[in-house]
């Protein structure tokens, strides 16, 4: 079976950069793959991206050999054993607020004994190899969302579930959860103390980290705060952003416009 | 934020039209948006529309200033947050039947402290404006379903529960679920005395409330009776009656064809 | 081979009547094939239709037994053969203005030696069966539009081309050609004397003719005067009339709106 | 209402044989539905296909008699119930493991009295005419999935379930859930024994039962073993191994390649 | 009918800036389409869209008032007719190079009795208005590429053809066809020359120009120099820039990567 | 710059096998890509695939060092270029008849001074590397179809054109042009005798010769006789062929069924 070179990374002690995407197309897909992240995360959540996009998206991932990532919309199984048999490397699944949710979700992602999930891998077998039945349960990435002041209540019971590779902190929600404005790169002390805690326990419970970013520096200080990997925003925001510097570098005293999509 | 334009009109007393769309196609969605409806419904339950198709027409209803709702398929998460994130100014949820799932649908769709929505608004923040946000729990509308004698039973608590904005009288599945024969513009007085019961407890409530009707007549009598908006068939009803007549009107004696699809 | 009952019924002196695909939708090219047609053209030259598209489509006819045509987007070898291999039963081609072009357009219509369609009919022999090769150059029928007032000077020539089995008037560009205005079902008598004299040539010449129409009576009125098939309005008119009028009755008082799609 | 041939053929004692599909193309579904199958099922669970795709299938199968079958993904009402309304004359529900599950599918397909399947059959009564709400839950088929060690415990009580029409084995899910090899046609005793076992309990309850099969020979002989019907692989392994063996046999002494995907 | 605000800009003598759309989405066209440009050209030659994809592109352009353009593949009138029909303000056609393609191009974009347009602007009547029939030649634009030694060796002839709107430089193209390596923004002085003498000739015979750029400083200059509107790279080159300035920031000494796309 | 793997096996006289996809998904393309074939053409002539849903195959096939071919539906510029900068590594181009149609085909796919294709390798690049531009002329393949008495007379003159790397024999069309029956692997002398002289002359021309096949054992022959590549059927074939015989054995004595698509 094809490695997970993002275990292999992180068992390497090396931080890794993922990119995110939420532009339903697989020729942006194709492009993001080119320009050097470790892995690409097709966002099925926030990303404007349903099942069959998704399926074309990973296989323009494939074209290289960064690692393909979900995001699913939620913790319900139809879906995510879909992207699983789709060839997906890891599943980031959101909300995971409570152990129960924690051991649904890896159940959800395993093969028997260990889980449940329904035997069927029609791409996955063509992007992994054939020995992928007998190899998934450890090499595809089991990774939970902690997004609430409810999941880190239940921080401990989360990370002890057997099986769950990583957790991944979303800071907007986790801000919006503790009453804080929702953002990138926060620098509020209670979310950034959130974190800390967070990656923290991650550590003690052997369990990978990662983290949603938005400039390379505050990913650099989160790698080297302890977490396995971060993202940086994302294509949507990429696209935005180098658009409205143009136009407004263009029209200069003329006025800035653009840029209207600047909060997610 | 872009103000929600039935939202303005139901405040003033006015009541308003609803188009609906199964055919899945941003083309006939943008005809559709053209016609003169107040607003507009992507029916992603009965309609013949997933979610990347729902997408493109709710950017053709963009196209113009007419209110873009969703129906969703059922009260599951995933889908629903997904259709917010698309920028839907309002959400119709089939089959709520107990204020429990009032409750889970509202928490869905509303961001903290009220709701549990996860942060995301992809495409809503582009369509509604940077303010999206702060300001979505307030403009977005949370419509519930009442479509059963279940329902029926548990009316008040359906109606109680904090931040449901609507309800929305299906009459083929409440009719169905009396015994009676499902159809639009019920005559039925069982129907017709439950239909009046929904919209006098919404008003006691202060709960908007919406009616799925077939002819323009009935339409009327029901905002006369005191429903906030109305829904005229839809396009695909349309485009059979409207192909049905042409071809009946040509053949004239030849004999009468089509109209094969007619009891939805 | 499956039978071109367009050629039955014509052959039996039965005048019969087209509908019009214009919207890009498999479901509402359903929805048309159920209404009572003979025939129903996917239209990829104003219809917002493209190959890929009109595949769905015609698969979606031949859910029926109503007879599937194209109209191209224009005399291009390339798509014009991909539409035959598609399984169309008949090819309308728009603006044939010269002898010259209808003998292009039978040609690339037709195996050799009558003429040069390249050979591989994939899914025409799922539709119509194994001896579609040996069958196609007399079943499927070939179509020229006649639009222009240089058509109608070039009228016999055209007529003449051996293997073209049909003209198609397109009143709107007809008129238009005479400096006159687009419209369906002329009054202008130019028009209407430029529309008699086609189709009594046609009828000299042993040639099938059809005509776009708008409304029943004009149809009736046009297979009295001698043509074989009339297509009434298209799918995206009976969509926008039937919604404007729903909306208008709705409204009443209130003021009128919709429509705006009016001319096409 | 169209009959639907599958309960018309096991009323009469003939065993029927189901091609699958899990190419998500229309085009492929209809060559499938060319080849001789009495029933073609749309995988949606396994497959690479979502609901928007799986329509265009279903159309493809409509242009046949083949009865147009839907494995959904998983247990979840909002799928399910859009199936139905996309015209799928049965339902194969994967990982029913109690009589609960059973009842909450069985219920979900079915319209009030018996279930709470909601009303709006679309393309339903286009595919089978208007007289499909009343009679659509005794025509279509509700078939469950017995795939693991906890549904064999349940057997009885599955089976029980008013309105469960069949039982569909998928044997390597219920390998797996033994600690056996996943994989076709199976030959280890124990998941032969729970075969005969599964066949043996739906005659004596009067329930259908079908089983996923490699080979026509072990197909053979499990309708000889009682089955009502069996599925032979699926479009993409046909695909696999014809690709596969061309390549090999061609390139001869080279050395053989392809048929990475074996497992599924 | 609805204005072409890019005529009113030139009219009024400001220069405008445009956006390129390659990438295959209606979302991140309209993701541009909120960015500030004054128009978006959907890119139907270079660009990976095809017709259908491009329909749902400019929908997504008329959320906004951004003027939709479109370059077509090439001077092929099915493509070029049905760009039109579909609503683009303004067709920039590639590789004109006489006098006799410049005559054709104008005359597929004109009604009679400029020019041979067939009739029948479905969605073009929904966007610009019920009028548009008989101000469309008036208000798209037609231009032309001027990007070959030949077109600039028939430059006076191709600019004096009636109708002809605007010229557009293209100076990858016209580099290479000097012997010159293409790219953005040129620097060596024969390619310079040339474009001097284009937008010369253009304001001599009124006729508009405008020209591909790289950066906006370019782009700025441009302007000065006597262009109408300039173009600044596209949507496929903003996202490539940004995830690779993002991922080399982050990676900082480990060594950059990405941008392999960089010479389109 | 990727090297051609095609153009290293030839030059070391190695003879190729070339897989062909008619069937429009990108799932089928990556199934076929994974089978031992050393290159795979998207046919968009017959197969039944449009741009959009082709570049999508094409990314597939990337997922793989497999050589992607794409035969063009007609010697048209517009379509022939997108699919270079799609990123084909070698164009086949149907019913090149005469050398001025060869020259025009050439001159479609190479960079000035050679040709007159236009700048924009959009995907090319990011498959193939930054040089690209510089190197594409020399890279893809260049392969004009031999298929007609017309193309037999004008032989030398087609393999004199320069830049002209291969030829292609269709043995149905050239069967059919003859007179003959269409189909794979001929055994009429008159065609077999055509075929011969065809690959004498490309091997005297220094041109490549391929030629669509059949069995893999005819294909043998042909790479023995002097071929350099063959292809074998196509996945439509191979899925007809496959499925029917499965059937066909398990319906055993019942009466074979299927394979009506037998011709193509």
């Amino acid at each position: 079976m094809r490695t997970n070179k993002l275990r292999e990374a992180w068992a390497a002690g090396r931080g890794t950069v993922n990119g995110w995407c939420g532009i339903p197309s697989s020729f942006s897909a194709e492009i993001m793959a080119h320009q050097g992240w470790d892995s690409l995360t097709v966002d099925c959540q926030h990303g404007l991206i349903d099942y069959q996009t998704a399926v074309g998206m990973l296989q323009a991932i494939s074209t290289t050999d960064v690692v393909p990532l979900v995001r699913v919309p939620w913790l319900e199984p139809g879906i995510l054993m879909k992207m699983l048999d789709a060839g997906a490397y890891g599943i980031i699944c959101p909300m995971i607020n409570t152990p129960e949710e924690a051991e649904k979700f890896v159940s959800c992602c395993s093969y028997p004994p260990r889980g449940q999930r329904s035997f069927g891998p029609i791409r996955a077998t063509i992007y992994a190899g054939a020995d992928y039945p007998t190899k998934a349960n450890d090499t595809v990435l089991k990774i939970a969302m902690v997004e609430t002041q409810q999941a880190m209540d239940n921080l401990d019971g989360i990370l002890s579930v057997e099986g769950l590779d990583g957790i991944y902190v979303g800071p907007a929600d986790l801000a919006n959860s503790m009453g804080k404005k929702p953002g990138f790169d926060p620098t509020d002390e209670t979310v950034l103390g959130a974190i800390r805690t967070i990656v923290e326990s991650a550590r003690k419970h052997d369990v990978f980290a990662g983290i949603h970013c938005g400039m390379p520096a505050f990913g650099r200080r989160m790698i080297d705060d302890g977490f396995n990997f971060v993202t940086l925003m994302s294509d949507a925001r990429f696209l935005t952003m180098q658009a409205a510097a143009m136009v407004n570098e263009f029209r200069g005293s003329e006025g800035k416009v653009g840029q209207t999509t600047g909060t997610y």
